[in-house]
């Protein structure tokens, strides 16, 4: 597979997305690729914004990261600058001495405290860059903010990516407008070194920060939690979710109609990351029911996801039910096996936890479409989670077996 | 890759193993392959064994590994019977039936309780085989039986097996020689259907049923469960050690030469497995030490050996330690990040949580060889621990994702 070739599963287009007031951008190259391309986006808001996030849960997270966590204490934005081409993981003092100058120059030119400066970087590891390669392009780029153009901004962050992940929303509230616009970047973790997934999310809804967190950390566990290419987790992975607060409603508290649009908007963009897995050619969902609680049913769900039998044979376009069995056993989680009922895209392929006789021909037509349901009921409760990845190709192997350089 | 291709990491021959007193055994054809090559192992110790044993912890395990992890309470052992071609995994009440058949047939044959008789059952899930199938043959292999052809046997039990594993150690104990042989079967988790791996082996020690339990359960955390094809875990996976007794030696309680000389027959067998990996090109050794406990320094070097992206950038003759990295941040396990380093093939190539310089030629040059080390050290203690894996290629992807024929 050619790395430029897009996902198959790649939607066609770039959305058109919302504009967002309050919310300035502009994007920059800070010459960390090869080819010139932007690398650095800078987003500011100048009235500031109300942030809640998700972090990495990695020990070796990056210097970026370990950033975000301290500032998001404060649920307070006021810029954000986002790298591709390098991650300032693994890179110590001059990592940290990087981004207190970069955190120092956006202080300057927005009069505002260091917690309201989010950064964030992916790319190489291992390699510090000089301590004043942001804080010196900000004067420059500072003088082009302009609107969002979303596009261009997902295209920035990017690394190697083969399509840029959109997504928004606009919505009646009383008699305001309600305006939700993302971006990410990711494709599982990818070659020439270590990426990540970053995600930002833009909102004018008045709200408060800690409604805003809640709702972040619930819908993360069934977006981007409940995904997964390969089970290998960045270094860098970074959720943020900006509210400008100038849609001019009141402030919202626990409101289930912009937490249901957030959640839209959040699982829209975790199934793009996964429909531009690496090498991926399937989309697969798998739904597991009957658990004894909802954490257990993501384990068991998360174990058939991340099984690279099962997602082998969905890349040979085989109902493989025995793969499932052993994944869901792997799990070690409670299940009864002589209620366990397992299905591919509808049709039942294993009951009572045996095999049962069916039309292989209807199935066979069925695996041979680009998104694959797996159902199983562990039968022993009713807790159920939805988790999604991506089947596993050569293309994974083309692009992860190739030299850094 | 094509499957009938010998695994380049094989060794050269079958080892040539000691003959084991108190041992008969016989190898038939139940026809469940379409070539006819010989599917059943029977092995009969006439004047009983001890036997230990080791079992897989999937909670969808088969009918046998079920009836193995009862019988092994009693730890004696009359007679071993090992099919390929059928796992006899979800297969239900038909499973148990044919293995109460099969186990009331042999204790016609030879005077024991059903708790002496032990079985395993490899290949294709979900598909019951008729009752008496077994139990219906052995009259005539049990007129066959002598003394063990290792080979063979090995032949016999093998599915997707490259070639065929078998190791041994004689010594001397006090005045008497010691003689110990096994075999095993497994290559990954494996194409048409799920497969296994399974270990037998037979030594003419006289050991107590406590003490060789010990020793088993002590060992196999270091050999069979210290190695990794692909983190997909088995429903059939099955260790059973067997010990006649008929060297003469006075009974063994906690032995040291006698534990060692069995580590080293589990270890060389366990290594065969993972050098038998589905498409594995190279044998990779992680060991990481600095660890809080041995506990957490496996898991870590589980989470690097079990890495995707490790294991494809290995493929790929790429010392990526910034992969290393990230797998050892996702197992969330106590580090110091700015203490930490990481070799390959014996040269530092991240020191103190940073990169450093190294010649670039000579790691590329140690990266072509067939044997890759990763040495880690996290920097939080004094525990270590050892796994091994093999790299991810192509070739797995060949295997995994054709059609169940």
């Amino acid at each position: 597979m050619n790395k430029n070739q897009i996902s198959p599963l790649a939607p066609k287009n770039f959305p058109a997305l919302p504009q967002i007031a309050g919310v300035l951008a502009a994007t920059h190259s800070l010459g960390l690729y090869k080819s010139g391309r932007d690398d650095v986006l800078v987003v500011h808001f100048p009235n500031g914004a109300v942030v809640a996030g998700a972090l990495t849960k990695s020990s070796t997270r990056s210097c970026d990261v370990n950033w975000c966590a301290e500032a998001l204490k404060f649920g307070k934005a006021k810029a954000l600058i986002v790298n591709a081409g390098n991650s300032n993981a693994f890179t110590g003092d001059a990592g940290i001495a990087k981004n207190e100058a970069s955190v120092t120059k956006t202080r300057a030119l927005t009069n505002c405290d260091a917690a309201e400066v989010f950064l964030s970087a992916t790319g190489v590891i291992g390699v510090p860059l000089s301590t004043n390669i942001i804080a010196d392009s900000l004067d420059e780029v500072w003088s082009r903010l302009a609107a969002p153009n979303f596009e261009q901004m997902a295209r920035t962050i990017s690394t190697t990516d083969t399509f840029f992940k959109g997504a928004g929303k606009s919505f009646e509230l009383g008699d305001k407008t309600i305006n939700i616009a993302g971006i990410a970047k990711g494709s599982g973790m990818i070659a020439p070194n270590m990426a990540t997934m970053l995600v930002y999310i833009f909102t004018d809804a008045k709200i408060s920060a800690v409604a805003l967190q809640k709702m972040v950390s619930a819908h993360v566990e069934t977006t981007f939690n409940a995904i997964t290419v390969d089970s290998d987790t960045s270094t860098s992975d970074t959720l943020l979710v900006f509210a400008t607060g100038e849609a001019g409603n009141s402030e919202l508290g626990d409101d289930e109609v912009f937490s249901a649009a957030l959640f839209d908007v959040m699982h829209d963009l975790a199934l793009q990351v996964v429909r531009d897995g690496e090498g991926a050619q399937k989309l697969i969902k798998v739904h597991v029911c009957g658990a004894i609680s909802a954490k257990s049913a993501k384990i068991i769900a998360m174990a058939i996801a991340n099984s690279p039998l099962v997602k082998t044979a969905i890349a040979g376009a085989d109902a493989n039910w025995g793969r499932v069995a052993m994944a869901v056993g792997k799990s070690q989680e409670p299940i009864n096996q002589a209620q366990m009922t397992i299905k591919f895209c509808g049709q039942m392929v294993a009951q009572f936890g045996g095999a049962i006789s069916y039309d292989e021909s209807q199935i066979d037509k069925k695996m041979q479409g680009d998104l694959i349901e797996i159902e199983v009921d562990v039968g022993v409760g009713t807790d159920s989670f939805t988790a999604w990845t991506c089947d596993l190709t050569h293309g994974y192997i083309d692009i992860n077996a190739d030299y850094r350089s």
